[in-house]
């Protein structure tokens, strides 16, 4: 039988990647809905090759663009955050959440609450409101699947055992393009030497928290909500080819470890086809051709961001929300030019430091406190640079 | 409630590590019987430390001694193949089967007939009696843990998956101690400087082995065995730190892999706890202290053995029972200084071309042609030594 599903953020990189997988497949998977921000002319397309029966622009502008598109298909097309929320809570036995940023939040929440089977590329769902996600997981019967390849690897490693054989989980960091460079050169990078990634090719923004390490703090943060590990049994080791993915250490002094090229449609090729796997045309690994592996415990004092960012786990309540918020605004201003690189952290320090804020209750509480950290880092940028 | 186990071979080293696990966890297990080849001293020691019900010497002459060092407890004494057989198949939720050699290939065989859940350390089982040890599993419902670390190895990679969706096994290899000299000098090489194995501490002849590759070419047998796959899917590679035990690939690209210090056991806690965990005392890898791991082709030229074994394994009927016999005898000549390094897979090779043996049909024939075959090779030695 095939397997129905809809895919938010459809258009995006995660998105993309999974409608590849899903069209090489066309015996496995039925599409039911489709989501984009807001470009109508590719998601029509994509609509159209797969047959999907709803199509959403989450920017209502876009709509009639949308509905010209799709005319003389079975497709329906709709736009909004109501339209959002039916295609991630609607009918599918998978809900692929690829959608970047906060604006994801409130329809991965519906999806996680409609008790769907979510795979979950997602940063800010666990890291700014992994609380809330997991708990209402746990009430709705929800199953998250990571998709992020660290916690992907993690997630194939834990099958087949139980939790509690677990000791602890080691995520693996490239170490991004600053790894072998003195601290003060490191302060002084430009953006584009921030984005020169070395393994993986990715957005500006998260090639610049690659940069600082706080890509890896944020994925400490998910890791810890869907593993449900506290801090301490959850290490970093600095692996500059990112061959291993993230390993797991059991009980009995095991480590099992997931290895893969550097290729999406791995992860999202076992989120898909789980429990079970399906092909995909990835690039084989050959360790033979690969040759060496390296690993290093990560310099906490050139790169700062990763003991930040476990600060702000063990603080708990609203200081993953603002961690993620201050960073973004951070890496925006420093990619602008606005900003040095060694002000990214600093800022993101200071924006802990001074705002206090309770445990968020709701998405919407989330959401609100992410836009005031926003606006509290942009008022410290506008000092620093006045 | 605690897994009834018996240990065939309680004294050697896998029966030992065994033993150590074992009776750190009492409240874990339950020891029914315990079996040594001659050592009546040890294996009473260990029949009065576990309180074993039975203990058993398979050399008769030994069991007056075995007697009186269990006088006054509640364990039974006995000997010879029948009480072997009766420990081996016997209630127990778990059997360890870790005699060496083909003494082994009896009782590990009824073991199995009975239907037990039997930790398999005994290599021959496999590799001389590979297709009758599957099918007599299959027949009686007996499940096969194995122990041999690369086996273990993707025992624990493939739990939690489907046997449809594995592409490849990838086994590992030191290289041995001559991985990286140049041809002429392995050819000539010492015993001395064969049983140097640069990470594991073993017996001689397994160090042997691991010095031709043909331990590597027997592990080769037991995994096609073991998991069902042809030749053509398992692969081996070379990496000289020995901390990945072995890898297996899936169809969607992915791989996994187990890591973990070199001590059996790690291995041997796995299979007593399968499907869960138990701990062990091993030490705990650490990724950035060991720091890099490597891999590389294996090369065929200076080492012959691993081609020689995939064509005894891809020839079937007696081959590899041949080839593992033919071995046996090479290696200890040439650890009595009776031949040259090189000879042994020349020997191997010779062996294998000039006996002709049909498929074996029960264990008793396997024994017949591993005899014969000694026999055959050792007069071939007579010949060169004349």
């Amino acid at each position: 039988m095939k397997r129905t599903i809809s895919i938010l953020g459809a258009t995006g990189s995660v998105g993309s990647s999974t409608l590849d997988l899903v069209e090489r497949s066309p015996d496995r998977f039925e599409v039911v809905a489709l989501t984009a921000a807001t470009n109508a002319e590719a998601l029509a397309k994509a609509a159209r090759r797969t047959n999907a029966r709803l199509a959403v622009v989450a920017n209502e502008a876009a709509l009639p663009q949308l509905q010209a598109q799709l005319a003389g298909t079975q497709c329906r097309a709709a736009a909004g955050m109501d339209a959002l929320i039916e295609a991630a809570a609607g009918e599918a036995d998978l809900v692929m959440a690829a959608i970047v940023g906060c604006a994801g939040l409130v329809p991965v929440m519906a999806a996680v609450e409609a008790g769907r089977t979510v795979a979950l590329a997602n940063k800010e769902a666990l890291v700014s409101a992994g609380a809330l996600m997991t708990k209402a997981a746990t009430r709705s019967g929800a199953t998250i699947l990571p998709v992020d390849s660290e916690h992907n690897a993690i997630f194939q490693c834990l099958a087949g055992n139980r939790k509690v054989d677990v000791s602890k989980l080691i995520l693996t960091a490239s170490g991004g393009p600053f790894r072998t460079w003195p601290q003060d050169q490191i302060e002084a990078a430009t953006p584009a030497q921030a984005v020169a990634h070395p393994n993986w090719s990715m957005g500006a923004k998260i090639s610049v928290d690659s940069a600082t390490l706080m890509n890896k703090g944020l994925e400490l943060i998910e890791a810890h909500h869907l593993f449900a590990l506290p801090s301490d049994r959850i290490e970093i080791v600095i692996h500059p080819q990112s061959v291993i993915h993230s390993l797991v250490e059991f009980v009995d002094g095991s480590m099992l470890a997931q290895l893969g090229s550097a290729d999406m449609r791995i992860p999202i090729a076992y989120a898909l086809a789980w429990p079970e796997r399906m092909p995909s045309p990835s690039e084989r690994l050959s360790l033979a051709a690969i040759g060496r592996l390296d690993f290093e415990t990560p310099d906490l004092e050139r790169f700062p961001a990763l003991e930040i960012a476990r600060s702000a786990l063990e603080a708990g309540g609203a200081a993953p929300t603002i961690l993620n918020a201050a960073n973004e605004v951070a890496v925006m201003r420093f990619l602008a030019g606005k900003l040095r690189f060694a002000e990214i952290t600093k800022l993101v320090e200071r924006a802990l430091d001074r705002v206090s804020e309770p445990q968020p209750a709701s998405i919407e509480e989330v959401i609100e406190i992410d836009l005031r950290t926003r606006a509290n880092v942009e008022s410290m940028i506008e000092e620093i640079c006045n």
